[in-house]
């Protein structure tokens, strides 16, 4: 059987009562789906994407090089087996590939919102996704699963909409938002906010992506550590220095110099720098227990079978967060709660790229 | 006793050959010496500063606020104790303190180097600092110790000159820089090179002490992340958010944010940024081998009482990487050396923070 791959956008002209006590009003909601919903809408599975990524999950377009980011994970016979379930990605509102984001144009005039956006947090980006879903008729799902910022939403589904789904897996994320990834955040908004290029939120789209932005580049290198660690960029690149520069030039550059400056500069191609600050302020304030008088108050509301799943050399969000809110389930009744971590040395983006170490154990969630 | 500080600069006029095959010709060095050199001279003790330090490393000028980088283990009955010890600290060439480095004049012209200035490697310091002790006719000493790039240049010391020192302590630091840590350092100096006040390296260097860099500044932020640990972010700020900020504004921030911040911007008022982008480079290329067939090989020159010194948690230079050298020298004949982990959630700054954690070791290796 095929993906059968379909995007589409949809929108909305109700506002959205954010958390901030803003709205946005009308937006929209682009989301992608695979496989086919079956009659009775049981075998639903959502898709939550982190800070970069998008609802192209899986598959490949007509003259696209990369497929989907968690296309290993999603198909017919893999893992999240399409020919199954039938599986929805929505972009989150702040983001810039097609739902509404700071860039999008601010109704009822002709300019985009730029910093008159308001800030949107983890729960209104489920929120929204929840009223598409309405909109779809599914009221109730199989199983969300996410990993980093996609696993901040689906533990922030587990919380806020208790019964909308059967199991839920997070994946390579944290119950609040620690201040080692909040400070990684913090170089790369430095960085946007003091290049020149960024012009104070005033740039033109266009000219970045062709003539890219340094300080955001900058900015995603920071990133691209955090999402790594020692023993990644030991294996990866040692201390190779490139063959064609000498070792005593001040610019001559060892391999990991190079991987960063050619991942930070290509990310200016194809992400918006203010989609950026406001869904890494998403983000940094990120957490569970907001609104309520704890963490474990919180979790008393959860309802889903729910998956904790960490890496153990993920230097973001570290292993010992999700043990916490592990050990925070466990005091509780009635929880029907599992944690597993994934020996791995890749880092956090072991999520994304070591996807033979637990997709088996994904499976298993889905199908059990 | 007084601490008997003394500030100099010594000016060579003979050429200094570098490791790249280069000169620097002529050239300065400044250095500090604290209690009083004893009559058969046995009673010296080297110290070595990091990256950003300096030769002022213990006591208090006249109209400063804050002593010398390592005055709570330097001075008057302290472990490294000047009652006894005769402590020299000499700030390394390519820094801008005083040594000669890119923003120092180019004899016979009258500007400053810029990026004609060598390379220079951690090598090429330590002979610098052999030539200046040559100079005071001090020809072998009691230790040297050195934290960090310190430590660096400690070891380097180690192999080069065998017969120079007595113990060696080399604390926090690495046989070779690995990626981790030239990752960091590339964020920093890819922001530099980018930020158009550093107008390519010809930059008024009043100017930016006065007006900021901002590209220095956002470099320095990541530095700083790599200098502390998830645990010691979370004791110092934890998710603290500033009063005065709105949790919904974009701008808003957390306290690790404001540290950030205030410690980035600060760092451009004394800090020369084509310093920072020579001292890096001599950081990324370290390499113990260098020159030999392996690190075994360069070890066997070892002749010193050496002490490897790692913090468990230090995420710049890991202790792994203390504990590879320990076994290589494991593996070598009549070698006295020692190595001591000590259990620290701190991070790399731990070297220059948690003293009580490991003055007692230093002061013994040095009495012992």
């Amino acid at each position: 059987m095929s993906l059968n791959l379909q995007t589409h956008t949809e929108h909305f002209t109700n506002p959205l009562y954010l958390e901030s006590g803003r709205i946005l009003e009308p937006y929209d909601i682009t989301y992608e789906t695979y496989g086919t919903l079956n009659d009775d809408k049981s075998n639903v599975v959502v898709i939550c994407h982190a800070l970069t990524g998008s609802h192209h999950c899986a598959g490949l377009y007509e003259n696209e090089n990369k497929p989907g980011w968690w296309d290993g994970l999603i198909g017919p016979n893999k893992a999240i087996d399409t020919n199954r379930f039938f599986v929805i990605c929505t972009n989150v509102i702040g983001s810039c590939f097609g739902s509404t984001g700071p860039m999008s144009t601010m109704h009822p005039h002709h300019e985009p919102y730029r910093y008159k956006f308001p800030v949107v947090t983890i729960k209104d980006m489920i929120k929204a996704q929840r009223i598409l879903f309405d909109r779809l008729d599914i009221h109730r799902v199989h199983a969300i699963v996410g990993g980093s910022m996609g696993g901040m939403q689906a533990l922030q589904f587990a919380i806020h909409y208790p019964n909308f789904a059967n199991k839920i897996v997070a994946m390579a994320t944290t119950y609040a938002t620690q201040p080692w990834a909040i400070a990684f955040n913090k170089v790369a908004s430095e960085s946007i906010l003091k290049d020149p290029d960024f012009q104070q939120g005033y740039y033109d789209p266009e000219v970045i992506k062709e003539q890219g932005l340094s300080g955001m580049a900058v900015g995603r290198m920071a990133g691209h550590i955090s999402f790594l660690s020692h023993e990644s960029m030991k294996t990866k690149f040692g201390r190779e220095y490139k063959r064609t520069d000498g070792l005593y030039e001040l610019f001559g550059k060892f391999q990991v110099e190079s991987y960063l400056e050619y991942n930070g500069y290509n990310f200016t191609k194809w992400f918006d720098p203010l989609s950026y600050l406001y869904i890494t302020k998403a983000i940094n304030i990120f957490d569970l227990a907001r609104g309520f008088d704890s963490l474990e108050e919180a979790m008393k509301k959860v309802q889903a079978e729910l998956h904790l799943v960490s890496f153990s050399n993920d230097l973001l969000f570290k292993s010992s967060e999700m043990r916490e809110l592990h050990e925070v389930l466990n005091k509780l009744e009635n929880k029907n709660h599992h944690y597993m971590e994934v020996a791995s040395d890749y880092g956090h983006d072991a999520f994304l790229v070591e996807l033979d170490k637990f997709e088996d154990y994904v499976k298993d969630v889905l199908n059990g």
